[in-house]
């Protein structure tokens, strides 16, 4: 699993558009395809998504590989899944039993919650091969108003986060507790948390990353959501530049509040840098990042709260001092105080104000040479691609 | 890659259907599903298929990938796929820039195949694996009329099958001429074929593999099809297996003629067995298996012929002997006489008539487990599960 910023089983954002560039009229990115059919009206919305285990239990670890693939629908607003296909690979380097014991599990923990989603499983590939994965392919088939096509943030829209961040880290300190190898990194960390918060964090993130962003997708509608992503595997950062690059109109978005499983940012800082406080640690099964109008904000969060029982972070209002889809965090981050079931967000410091990254085309390429070089940005301003 | 009888990268079936029990209400099996859509009188069919390279030749592969993936839609009849998604992995065992490149013209090659196909790539998802793997999932929105549903084979349909057998072989064959470890197997191949023939062998799976059955999905609705799949991974008695168990009526198919690469049956009798002659030899990308009434055959293989430039041939024809849904290869075998672009059907011999499978689903167990020990099944009858 990653041991640094990056996620070894993803590949890096920048090398993906690369390499994709050409494909789909270059249109891919988002969290679904959406495609006109040939009956009228209609639209296909599909997605794919899939990775290896991070969890020790499978059957939950097929819950999260079916919430995480359904997120993607959800992202487009798109309640309800109309076909599931799972894709499953089984490890040749297990023992069969073993093999064939966790691989039943996966499916289970799968097919239960595309069940308490509304949905089934209809069919699926199975391979062989070095890593197990699981993951699979939701689609649905919408009329106009169904989905919300993730393209329409205006000035004055406030974003919210429907999960904290910090998973990878999490996961990630939970399999050095089991790992020899990894004994003087666990150490380090209960240097800096208690076993006992370590653990609460995992379970968190396992409870996190099993939830539905369901309700969230069933609210955006109620309350007019004008675009949104789910984060995943390239952190807070990229998907919100992601979206940030997909608008229509000309819109910033100032991330203020990075909400964060307790205890996981200062393992990220003293420990081993996962890039958390930069939006870059991956995410899985994240949760939805969503534009509102600022004057349905206050009761989305309110009823998603009590539908889902956790709570809604908002992290991000458009600032005005920028011109162009910048994804910026601000020097004049809030501090975000809410507390509930081990969810801490934590105040982001520095002297300065930081821009991390900026998302206008003309410029792409010198902020991500400059997120793959790991260096940190403290430029304030950019004025054509060239950091001054 | 596969050293015997069984593909390494494939779970086997008797295996993945255990899996997979109490899954999909338990239908899961045929090459794609077909869920019923909220809109009245449509139908979702879908399918995912993904495996790992086997040419040299990461465009040709890439290729390969779509032409596999969309096969699944063509053995339901469907002739166009709305929505193509595209699911890859780079290898982490390939230095960056070998990966880059190599991703790059797998990509390529699936985007050119899925443009001759008539369709586009909107999506999918990338990882990093240790095997580098391409695929894709393959969606259509139908009504009732555009696609065959694979059930209604009756009493006196013949059976043809739109590209060779062998596939498997040929590409091993292949990876042992350019592997040091491995050359004292090519040494022996070559006791039997000519390098030459090994090579033509290649260029002509190659081919083979990359080519769309769409002609052959058109026209199984012009000649009225009951029924129909493709041949992979299990092999084509693995997938006769399938079709048979899926008919509403009660009907065997007798196989009388296994059309093969021209050298690969003499690889697998005398170097290595694959179980080729037991019709458990993996292919990949391979032909449909058609179920025609016996009136069409005629016209529907000559019009295939002329469009695809291959030959069709016939496999199958129903026999009158055993009762229920059986798949058997016959005693009295056909000689495949006709020869065109290196694929030569030949005879199977053996002194007895040989039952190789039966799916009656009160024997599938016995059946099963036959195969997987890899005894080679003489008896000529089976009563109620026993082999008499």
């Amino acid at each position: 699993m990653a041991t640094g910023e990056e996620d070894a089983s993803v590949v890096p954002q920048v090398e993906l558009l690369k390499l994709l560039e050409g494909i789909g009229g270059g249109k891919i990115g988002m969290d679904c395809s959406i495609t006109p059919l040939r009956q009228k009206d209609l639209f296909m919305v599909s997605t794919t998504d899939f990775f290896y285990p991070l969890v020790d239990d499978p059957y939950m670890q097929g819950k999260i590989g079916c919430a995480n693939v359904l997120s993607d629908l959800y992202a487009m607003g798109v309640v309800d899944c109309d076909n599931l296909l799972m894709i499953l690979a089984a490890s040749n380097e297990m023992e069969k039993e073993e093999r064939n014991i966790s691989t039943r599990l996966m499916i289970q923990g799968f097919n239960d919650q595309a069940e308490s989603a509304g949905t089934s499983v209809t069919g699926g590939q199975t391979v062989i091969n070095p890593w197990p994965i699981i993951g699979g392919t939701a689609s649905s088939v919408c009329s106009r108003g169904e989905f919300i096509t993730p393209d329409d943030a205006r000035e004055g829209d406030v974003l919210v986060l429907t999960k904290p961040l910090g998973i990878q880290i999490a996961v990630n300190v939970h399999q050095w507790k089991n790992l020899p190898a990894k004994a003087d990194k666990y150490q380090s960390v209960l240097q800096h948390i208690t076993e006992e918060e370590a653990d609460q964090a995992y379970r968190n993130a396992v409870k996190s990353m099993s939830r539905l962003n369901k309700n969230a997708a069933r609210l955006m509608h109620k309350y007019g959501a004008h675009a949104a992503t789910d984060v995943t595997g390239f952190g807070i950062l990229g998907h919100a530049r992601n979206l940030a690059q997909n608008q229509k109109r000309s819109v910033d978005f100032h991330l203020h509040t990075l909400p964060i499983l307790r205890g996981m940012a200062v393992v990220d800082e003293k420990v081993n840098s996962w890039g958390l406080l930069r939006g870059v640690s991956a995410e899985t099964s994240g949760g939805l990042f969503i534009a509102l109008p600022s004057e349905s904000v206050k009761s989305f969060c309110s009823e998603l709260e009590q539908l889902d029982g956790s709570p809604v972070f908002i992290v991000v209002a458009r600032g005005d001092d920028e011109k162009g889809n910048c994804v910026i965090i601000r020097e004049d981050y809030k501090l975000y105080t809410k507390y509930q079931q081990g969810v801490l967000a934590v105040r982001l410091g520095g002297p300065k104000r930081r821009v991390l990254a900026c998302a206008q085309t003309r410029c792409r390429t010198s902020c991500y040479e400059s997120l793959e070089t790991k260096s940190v940005l403290i430029s304030p301003r950019m004025i054509d691609g060239v950091w001054a």
